[in-house]
């Protein structure tokens, strides 16, 4: 069922209370801090014992101006945001054949750590459940765990700007219970749809799931995939512009969990959330989101985080399908905001 | 599977080849036109009796401009297409509320004509699916069948600008080899999903897909979805302005049957397809797409309408994550196209 | 989960508290009427008014003799305990050959009204789902509704001895709130499982679950199935001696909703139970247990009647897999009870 | 669909070709050498190399008796027979109740390798299942993998009266190939299902489906079972007397892979049956039944094999529900058999 609270479009859009960018966030911010609903993960203790106040807005536009709100640096683990990049990475680095040869586009409506496999092709559905994900992180090339690791930070690197962690004992803890998981690729295996290294890519799996990260990063990180794929601080490429395209459509119709088809339908933007609270949410050409909070709502989504993309999207008309054709309302009050010296800058191919 | 051709994005767009819009289209009929793979839909001996060679692309501006080749006045039932419309329908008289209590918003992964129902909800997935639509249609209301076929009718005459009339043989056709989906009604009416007036709902439902439209036509519904709702020839506002969002977002994750997920990663625009040959695609803001050629590939997709609409997105940069931000190259290339004196108009909410 | 009480199995079996069969009797019909769980089916209100403190037991051997307490005589509807009966008559009218093209002989594992069919034959699992039963309703020949109602009637008075009677009001309620069977007869009827006579042969089906029987009747019946298809007591034989295997054979592994197969491992013979509260079953060569009392477990079996067949084999070794080769323990009991002048007949081939 | 061969019923049974049990058996080995048709098992080379026309047929009798015809001394691998005997074995050592909390007693309607547990308990159906039986394996106890498969080894000499070996590289090569397997273990111990020791389990899996046996060895254990446990030759115990009810009920409904519903319909003996070409066959407080052929049809089972059954039980109505009371034939015919001296004995609780 949608949720109880109406539906307004982005024609019920309402802006007057808020005189510029920067009071939107904080009155959001306070508004939004007064849920208490929805809680914690549990099925690792480390993720049980988040503070359920924690609460984090950032947005980041593609000429690099960062508006943020709360607790912006309070770090915590990716969790199945890393699945949207991880596919970036492996199309980038086996092109799309071998990657469409090992895992689907479809949006499945099966629940996120499903077992079942496409009976047509023994393909996982797409990568955003976590069979695809993991044959996703199988085709991560390198020789041994260390160099494959590496380079899945170092991808991160380039969408965040800085140097990347894992948190270890979330990473060990998954691990140790990750029979479901370890099933999926041994059945994944069992059709030819990973290799040999089962391992070797559980590992791998469990430490993505468990890189540290902040609001701030999954803004510059949805950012980066706004701007084509150039990260707008850094002016590094993250991503070949090519494989934008593919990324940002799998986020647009598998990305909320079993909420994906209602998010795309009344938020309409692509975006990934991850059960550590956070959501990663990217308005092409224009700014990437991120929030933060740790109390999730019964499919695993930030509850906080999505009443802030359901207002956001509506306000500023970013439904991609929004018939007012205002989408000029963001580049206004973009535009009122004040501008850093130097961020002129916009990515492209 | 993914098609066997490579995937060439946006990127990838060589238009050197024709000088005009004009010459674009007639190229592209050309091409296909040579194409001969693919099958008539035979489940009733109306459709088997389609001409394969029939082949017809029709665009029209958001401004009113027409580009047509091919059979683009071939008369042809229209379908499944006309299940966003029906949607769009349903909204417009029932409300929000009222519709999402009776059919959901999520790409189900089931084939069209499945039997299965949400089982959290008991709803059918989404609108696109025949239980969806059945639901639709059961919400259309009125005192008695005449009426509201004359409803349905009436509302496909606003996106048409000309009287629509049924192909009754084949609507008969349908009714007569229905059981699935007198089945799929009669499992709804054991959840409460659609009401007593079983055989007048499935009555209408048989008839709204058995409706005559054109390549044409098509192209003109989709230009008034593109337009927020009201046809630019006519300048008749066919659907709401804030159901417009709607329809278009349905289209975009669930209109192009098993091959929606692909379609939405690969091509990228809000479409619908129908076992009559037709498909009707949107370019939000620009144009409208109707595409008519007759022969199906195995989900039931035209095989030419599938190929020139690939085209043409990639061609155009229209897909909604091409990260190549020259949207404006369609612009360009309809600025270059002559004008007709009144097309100046568009739409707006 | 198997039930928390004990499985005692056949080994255990303690008779040294009842001296011959009437007071076993008369002990577990006190035992059990102090069993208040269960409640009674309400997806019709005629079945919701049965008294829950309605119970019986009757039993009635080959050649003849009757064993009876409590509530024998009081009528309720027989409801799905019909479908193996009908199939018996199905098979007789039609051949094995026609009733297995139309319904199959397989445990499914799904609920009693699943509209799921076999995906590889299109037929439903098995007779004793409503699919399954309402295929072979639609088998049952004559010209038009009374005709073949008639066959059906004169089908079970062969069994029960006396006039049979439907429960009318019961009847048209099952009608009136039947569209899920509806629907699966539909979509039986699209994969040519069933014929065009889908409202007659609904409510045919109707009609046979709605038919008035009592707990004495079922024992009867039972016991017919017991003597080779012959009727103990009138000694009119009710089905051809060659279906009796294949009616019993259904009955063993199909008989008792999502309890079947616990129920063969547990209790061990072939049975059949229905939502009005009665349960048949058979002890090839000896005898028939009718049991009635309408309070039913999550699985629509009723509470007491459950209990009864459970104690009722273990005490007397009836599990076919007994590896206790003392059968004739019941021999023994019955042998010890008063013999009528007359009882002397066995049915055979 | 049921095979395409006329179901003759026990009551068509015609022995008059056959004066005797040993000439009845040389006619039916000669009528099934000549069926060539199915295929050996290919999913690991050792078993495509099986020499199709191997064809033995064993009936040992419950007092000792003997009766051989072809290759009964041919060793093959046990494949799934060997799940019947471990549920015994895990019965017995572990108790009903921490049996019953692991695995289901329901058929399944699923593959005999779904990774589908019960969503209800998520046990896996039955112990006759690939997920049943490692969820059995995994309750058999021992410190240590030597341990364990030790005590199978010698419930399986208790059962043949011979020492037991396995073939080695057959166990190696499903080891090698078993992901599927090791998928479901993974997706068992995730819902609890199965401890923690998993690469032992499956160890012990393997290799206890690698087993050498006999077409004699199969009649001797299917005549222990029908013989309550103990084995007809040696007189040794093979499995405590309660708990034979326990395995040949489950044989009854889930032994023979999907034909499992026909068998027990058609056939109406408890047995199960291996991918190796074996199949076992018990008619209680009678004899055994061991075939061996390693030809396989569709669903698994051994074409001559399930030949020779069907006819076997119908010519001596050992149907459990055969109408006909003459079970007292296979007793003539064994009484003009030749005895033994020393085979006066039964097996008794």
């Amino acid at each position: 069922m949608p949720h109880t609270q109406q539906l307004d479009t982005c024609l019920d859009s309402d802006l007057t209370k808020a005189p510029n960018i920067e009071s939107y966030l904080i009155q959001k911010h306070e508004q939004y801090s007064a849920v208490t609903e929805g809680k914690m993960a549990d099925y690792i203790p480390e993720l049980a014992k988040a503070n359920p106040d924690w609460f984090g807005i950032s947005l980041i536009t593609t000429d690099g101006r960062i508006f943020e709100v709360g607790d912006c640096q309070q770090q915590f683990t990716i969790q199945s945001i890393s699945k949207a990049f991880l596919y970036g990475l492996a199309l980038e680095t086996c092109g799309r054949d071998r990657v469409w040869a090992r895992v689907g586009v479809e949006p499945s409506g099966e629940a996120f750590n499903s077992i079942v496999l496409d009976r047509a092709t023994n393909r996982p559905f797409n990568p955003m459940v976590n069979a695809g994900a993991i044959a996703t992180t199988d085709l991560i090339p390198g020789s041994g765990s260390t160099e494959r690791l590496t380079r899945v930070l170092e991808m991160f690197e380039r969408y965040t700007g800085r140097k990347m962690y894992i948190d270890v004992p979330v990473s060990l803890s998954e691990r140790a219970t990750g029979s479901r998981n370890r099933a999926i690729a041994y059945l994944m295996h069992n059709f030819g749809m990973i290799g040999d290294k089962i391992d070797e890519t559980l590992d791998l799996y469990f430490q993505q799931c468990s890189i540290l990260v902040t609001a701030h990063d999954l803004a510059l990180m949805g950012a980066t995939l706004a701007n084509a794929g150039i990260n707008p601080i850094t002016r590094v490429r993250a991503l070949q512009c090519e494989y934008v395209q593919d990324v940002l459509s799998i986020m647009h119709t598998c990305g909320m969990y079993n909420y994906a088809g209602e998010w795309a339908y009344r938020v309409g933007i692509p975006a990934k959330s991850g059960v550590g609270g956070g959501i990663t949410a990217v308005v092409p050409h224009k700014l990437g989101v991120g929030v933060f909070s740790p109390a999730l709502d019964e499919r695993g989504n930030s509850v906080r985080g999505i009443h802030f993309c359901q207002d956001f999207s509506r306000d500023f008309g970013l439904h991609l399908y929004c018939a007012a054709d205002d989408k000029n309302k963001l580049d206004d009050w973009l535009d009122r905001a004040s501008k850093l010296p130097n961020t002129d800058f916009e990515g492209n191919c």
